[in-house]
């Protein structure tokens, strides 16, 4: 099974990746970019078959390891 | 409307970040994991309302400066 971490800084927290990507896409003439946010995506294959069990798993990576919960969101995604 | 580009590094080129997350997860006792690749996700907000151009433009800043397209994939999603 495949589980895919999506994690993003929370709203309200200063993205300085973000920015310096929206400045570099201004630079280059892109133009009607309103905003931009950087975050992670981590794909993991576990050999878990079970799903639910696979995501309780994922989700205490995440709040042990993958996230930091102060200042990041995680969305979990399984593909079998 | 929005845009979430995923950026993965292609199959086969080294993902040290991954490794290191893989054997963090070793180390703390999280088995069952096979792999782990670690990419990112841009989410852009845009002006354009047609989703044929808004792909195009994605496009465009991703062979431009989103991707490094060597030795990365990117995949673009539109939510309007």
């Amino acid at each position: 099974m495949k589980a895919i971490v999506n994690i993003s800084l929370k709203a309200g927290v200063l993205d300085s990746q973000g920015k310096a990507v929206h400045h570099a896409l201004d630079a280059l003439n892109f133009d009607g970019v309103t905003d931009v946010r950087v975050g992670k995506q981590i794909v993991l294959q576990l050999d878990e078959t079970d799903a639910t069990k696979a995501k309780e798993s994922v989700i205490q990576m995440c709040e042990a390891l993958l996230a930091n919960t102060v200042i990041e969101d995680y969305e979990i995604e399984l593909i079998s």
